[in-house]
C-alpha cells in the first residue's frame, strides 16, 4: 500500500479528520431561544451559582484536550504546531471511535515550559481532561507534573503513561509465555519520556532487576552527568552499578526495550543475551532491530511498534480506557492506577507468541481499563 | 414557554450541544494506518515543507476558534469562564447551522489582557479565524486590534462588529421606509463595546449626525473625562458640542439606539422625539422601552433585541456570513467589509416596517453577505 499518496488523499477530502457537530437541532425560533438566548440565560445563571454544574450543561465532562507543542512530533522531531497537528486529530479519532470520548487538538506556537503550562491551565475550564502529547523531554516532565498538581482535572502525557502501560501490559503476557519472573533482567534502551515512564511502571510492578541505557551507557547512582529523572532512574536502577555499552548491558538478559533509535541492536547482541530472549523493538517507524532479524537469532517474542508485524505495541490500546474511567470517576492518573490498567489490559486475550496482547479493535479493553477507576 | 425548564432539559440530554465527530473511517488496520501512523507522517513532513498545506490537509481552514474571558456573558455580566462555556457552544452550534462552518469554544480562566492576548496566540495555529466573544470594554478593543495586528488570521469580536453590521443594515432599511437620509438625527445610548463599534459603522457608512450618550450624559469633544475608544467618539461625533442628558439629546431626534440598560426611555421621552421616530431598543432580555410603549408613543419602526417580537436584530444574521467570507478569501476584517457586508444584508430583502431585517433561517444571507469578501 502506497501510504504517502493515500493519507494525502484521505486528508484532503475533508480538509482535515474532525468535524464539530451540533447535538441540538436548530430549525425555527424556538430551537434558537433554547440553545441560544434567553434560554441559555438560565444555564449561565445556574453554573454562575455552582460551578460542578458545568458537568452537567456542557461538554466539559466529555471532552478532553489533545495538546502538544510540536516539539517531538512521532519520531519525526521538532516540526512546529502547524506540522502536529495532522497528529493530534488522527489522535482525537481514535478518542472517538475507541471509547466515546470528544476530543478537541490544540497546537501551541510555543515551546517554552512556562508559558505551556499557563496556556493550557488558562484553557482548561472547557475540559474534562488533558492529554500531553508529542512534547519533547525533558519539559514534559515538568509540564505534566505541574498541570497535575495545579488544575484538578485529570492529566496525562500518553508518551509516557500510555507507552508504559502498553509495555507493561505486554510484557506481564511476553513473561507469562517465557516463563520468566519478577527478578527477570530487563535492559531498556533510550531514557527520554517514553524510557523513563515504562522503568518507573516496571518498577512499580515489582520488577527487580532494571538496567537502562543511554547514549552514553548504562545509567547507575554513579553517573554523575544525571539529572531529574535521570537521576532518578539511575539510583533505582542498577543496583550492581554495571558500567558499559548496550552490548554490555544485553550480555545474559532476558529482555530488551527498545525506545530509542532504529537499527542499534544488532543480530549478534541478541545472541548474547539469555536464551529465548524478548525483544520489544519500539523505535517507529524503523525498529531497533527489524523483527524477522531478532527471530533469527533466536527472540522468543518480538514486538514493535509497527503495524504491518505482528504484536504492535500501541498506545490506542491504553489511553482510551485510562481516559474514559478518568473523566466517568474524575480522579487523577496515578503511578498505582497505570500498574491497575496494564493489569487489566494484559487480562483481555489468552496470550500467544503472536498476539501477546489483544488488537485495538476488540471491544473489551475500554471497559476492563477504565474499570479500574472504579474500584 | 418556561425557558428555564426547557433549556436545562435540552442543556442536560447530552452534556452541553457540541460532538465532535470522525471524518474518517476506523473500521481496520488499514484505516489506522492512514489516520494515525505511519500514513499521517507524511502529511506531518508535507505541512512541515510547506506551512501553508495546514489548510488543505486539517481542520485549521473550516475552524473558528470562539473565546471569552466571561466578563461580559450576554447581559448577565462578570461570571466566569465556566457560565460562559454554555453560550461560546451555542455560538458553536449557530455557526454550525448557518455557515457549515466547525467553531470550538473555549473560555479562558483569565481576565488580564496581556495573559488573554498570548493565550490566544499560542493556541491560533489550529484556527483559521478567531470569533472574541463577551469580553468586557475597554479591554475588548485592545484584545482585537492587537490580535489583528500580531496574528495572520480574520479576528473580531462579534459584540461590536457582528452587532455593528445588523444595525447597520437594519437602519439602512428602516430609514428607506421612513424617507430619512444620512442627515437623519440619530442617538446612541450606551458606549461600550457594542456602542463604539455602532456609532464607528455609521460614521463610515455616512451618517452625519450622530449624538452619543453614556452615564454621564452627551459625549463631545468638550467631555475632558474621555479615554481611548470613547475619546475618539466624542471628537468624531457630535459637532455641535451639545451638552445634557439622554432626555435632551433624544428632544428633535429621528432615531434611537439603545445599547445601553432597560427601561431607561419613557414614553414621553420618544414623545419629544421628532414624528415617526424609530426605535432600536436593544438592550437584553429588557429593552430600553418595550416595544408596545414605544409604539403607543408614536414610533414609526421599533426593533429590538428579543426573538418574541418582531424586527429582533439578532448577530446570528452576520457573524456567519461574516466569517464563511473571511475563511474563504483569509481576508482580515476592516471597516470598509463591515459596512459592504451591512448593505448587502440589507438587500436581502424588500423590508416592511415589521420586517426591516430577514429571518435568520433565510438561506440567502450567508452567500449574499460573505460574497461581498471576494469583490
Amino acid at each position: 500500500m502506497d501510504y504517502a499518496n493515500s493519507a494525502r488523499a484521505s486528508h484532503k477530502e475533508h480538509q482535515g479528520k474532525l468535524e464539530i457537530q451540533s447535538l441540538v437541532p436548530l430549525l425555527n425560533k424556538e430551537d434558537l431561544s433554547l440553545a441560544y438566548t434567553p434560554g441559555v440565560g438560565t444555564i449561565v445563571t445556574d453554573i454562575s451559582e455552582d460551578k460542578e454544574k458545568v458537568y452537567d450543561y456542557t461538554l466539559k465532562g466529555r471532552t478532553v484536550l489533545v495538546v502538544s507543542d510540536g516539539s517531538a512530533i512521532l519520531g519525526l522531531g521538532n516540526l512546529g504546531p502547524e506540522a502536529a497537528l495532522p497528529v493530534m486529530e488522527g489522535k482525537a479519532v481514535l478518542f472517538k471511535r475507541f471509547a466515546g470520548i470528544d476530543a478537541f487538538p490544540i497546537c501551541l506556537d510555543t515551546q517554552d515550559t512556562e508559558e505551556i503550562i499557563k496556556t493550557i491551565k488558562n484553557i482548561a475550564p472547557v475540559f474534562g481532561g488533558i492529554n500531553i502529547e508529542d512534547i519533547s523531554a525533558p519539559r514534559c516532565f515538568e509540564i505534566e507534573a505541574r498541570l497535575q498538581k495545579e488544575l484538578h482535572i485529570p492529566v496525562m502525557h500518553d508518551d509516557q503513561h500510555g507507552t508504559a502501560v502498553v509495555v507493561l501490559a505486554g510484557l506481564i503476557n511476553a513473561c507469562s509465555l517465557r516463563g520468566l519472573g519478577n527478578d527477570a533482567r530487563i535492559v531498556i534502551s533510550g531514557v527520554g519520556s517514553a524510557g523513563v515512564a515504562i522503568t518507573r511502571i516496571l518498577l512499580s510492578y515489582g520488577y527487580t532487576n532494571i538496567m537502562c541505557v543511554d547514549t552514553k551507557g548504562i545509567l547507575s547512582s554513579d553517573r554523575g552527568d544525571l539529572e531529574g529523572e535521570k537521576k532518578y532512574i539511575g539510583d533505582a536502577t542498577n543496583t550492581e552499578k554495571k558500567t558499559g555499552t548496550l552490548t554490555d548491558a544485553l550480555t545474559g538478559a532476558h529482555i530488551f526495550i527498545g525506545v530509542s533509535r532504529g537499527n542499534t541492536v544488532t543480530k549478534e547482541m541478541v545472541m548474547h543475551m539469555e536464551k529465548d530472549p524478548i525483544i520489544f523493538a519500539l523505535s517507529n517507524p524503523i525498529p531497533e532491530i527489524m523483527p524477522e532479524l531478532a527471530y533469527e537469532a533466536g527472540a522468543y517474542i518480538v514486538a514493535s511498534g509497527r503495524s504491518d508485524f505482528p504484536n504492535q505495541l500501541n498506545n490506542a490500546l491504553a489511553f482510551p480506557g485510562l481516559f474514559k474511567g478518568a473523566l466517568k470517576t474524575r480522579k487523577q492518573f496515578t503511578d498505582e492506577l497505570f500498574v491497575k490498567a496494564a493489569i487489566a489490559l494484559a487480562s483481555v486475550i489468552v496470550p500467544t507468541k503472536d498476539a501477546i496482547l489483544p488488537s485495538v479493535f476488540d471491544e473489551n479493553i475500554v471497559p476492563t481499563i477504565s474499570a479500574v477507576f472504579e474500584e
